[in-house]
């Protein structure tokens, strides 16, 4: 099978390319040909025996997505966005990116199928800032979506877009709503939810993190290991069992930080915990304030979706995947 | 004030001209200019001493809504669409009009604003397409968008966007999704909830009609005459006191055709009732299974949206407005 990545040199589209050379399947069938698409080169997977393309494409750019979908790939991942930072900064580039590419890649694919039958697999990332508060505690599957954020709101879009281009026979599409990704690899980032990774990722590395909130602010969590389980599930899932509700709320890891802290402690011991610094930060304070605390996740639970149930568990994988299984 | 209605020819906003050029003002504003604008010439209102602009304009153009906007009105009502029929039939269209047109007419608004100062109040007509069975008996005002056409589809999206562009500042919008008009003026047509009318309005003027469907059948009803009261409110009510959430599920009757015959025989009197034939039609049941029965509309109605409570009073309604106050 030929497998299209939009959005290939990002964190989970790195980790999911990583997956996929490594299994060389999707579900029963073989992976013979990989194209990796980001508007920056995404690197070739080392040790994969099928074709690979890398290509350098801005999905924004009205052309783009029909170039890519006359490969007709079997399975097409569309994790690329610009973050809800910029989408925010920046109202043009984020519609632009954020709806526009979306919509191009949903319509290039329904102009294929005119040409001649295709119906490829789409699993669209979507996001949980489709919601936008006040919210219940625990936010249902049928809970509506009321996004506080342009980014949110092309997330959403995109949802509805997907489940009726999927609804009409264009494709079958599936839009998953990642929980927040932890621990995140790479350097501490200046993004708003940056610390549920630093104060984790920092110390098991030796080295000093910040923490802007108190340890009461209860957040919604997966790890990278689990959002790559996540996209080959949703690849390879019967999706008549969702019937035209193609957009779903994933299952995740509800926790507070200081039960993240705790966890901390119990695998890293004492002195990892004393590298946490607590420096409040208003502004971080008001922002996450605002942020979904805990899901009802039932619906993608039958599904089959799995997540960490521990905090334990999501930095044991951190260890694992990105340490070497090494503590430092 | 300056009044712009896209979709001034279609039924509704035909009422909503009168409606506005008989009382010559909106909320404590006197209405000094309006312009009227649809894909066929509206009509000129007669007797309004302010200055009237007629305009044939497709808003899927992408140049018609900066040109319209350029004439900085106060408060925008955006009625324009094709219907759901249509849109599911012509996919391409359906999205030009609907989710394009919508979408140009946002951005000219925003466009205008960078020139300048301007925010207007911006009324746009949803519907309660954007909710797609099965859903509960009731529908909250929390209730999930899962539509079941393209057209719902593009009144979700619509939404959405309105939402954004409030919340951004761009102008001051409001959402609402208007229940089934019943009792639509005009001769009998095909669309599939056609027969919710036609069994009144036929009878009513002495005519045949047929009832396709079950007398235990329930949906959700406003009359014309309610339909422009919450326009005429959506267009003066104080927004900020919806917060972000700006789209919203409008009062309405929720009643069964046999309490619509019920209404109809106390009104109209037996005869009228005679004149209904009942011919079952599969395709149209069918249909007509998949849509919403009843909603909770708290929200709107503590904003003070007002509509029917009993059939009776939307037959009379039918028939002092359209009527002349006879009965056929």
């Amino acid at each position: 099978m030929h497998i299209l990545i939009i959005g290939a040199a990002g964190m989970v589209g790195r980790k999911l390319t990583d997956r996929l050379t490594a299994d060389g399947r999707l579900g029963d069938r073989e992976i013979e040909r990989l194209t990796l698409v980001d508007v920056v080169a995404p690197q070739a997977p080392a040790g994969f025996a099928g074709a690979v393309e890398t290509l350098t494409v801005d999905l924004s750019v009205p052309e783009a997505a029909p170039a890519l979908v006359a490969r007709r790939p079997d399975v097409i991942f569309h994790l690329a966005a610009i973050v809800s930072g910029e989408a925010e900064a920046d109202f043009d580039k984020g519609y632009r990116i954020n709806l526009d590419g979306t919509r191009y890649l949903f319509e290039a694919i329904r102009q294929e199928g005119l040409k001649g039958p295709y119906k490829p697999r789409v699993v669209f990332t979507s996001s949980i800032a489709v919601f936008g508060a006040p919210f219940p505690e625990k936010i249902g599957d049928e809970f509506f979506t009321t996004p506080l954020t342009s980014y949110g709101t092309q997330k959403a879009i995109g949802e509805l877009l997907l489940a009726d281009y999927s609804r009409r026979g264009f494709f079958d599409g599936i839009g998953i709503r990642l929980p927040t990704i932890c621990i995140r690899p790479g350097k501490p980032n200046k993004a708003a939810s940056g610390f549920f990774s630093n104060i984790l990722r920092e110390p098991l590395a030796g080295q000093e993190a910040v923490l802007p909130v108190s340890t009461d602010v209860r957040h919604w969590f997966a790890s990278p290991r689990a959002a790559v389980g996540f996209l080959v599930h949703a690849g390879t899932l019967d999706l008549s069992r969702m019937g035209w509700r193609r957009n779903i709320s994933l299952p995740g890891l509800s926790a507070t930080v200081g039960e993240e802290i705790e966890a901390l402690r119990r695998v890293a011991g004492e002195a990892a915990v004393k590298r946490i610094r607590h420096e409040p930060d208003e502004t971080i304070i008001k922002i996450v304030d605002g942020w979904a605390r805990d899901f009802d996740a039932s619906r993608a639970e039958s599904l089959g979706f799995v997540a960490e149930t521990s905090f334990d568990d999501i930095i044991r994988a951190h260890v694992e995947d990105e340490l070497g299984g090494t503590i430092g």
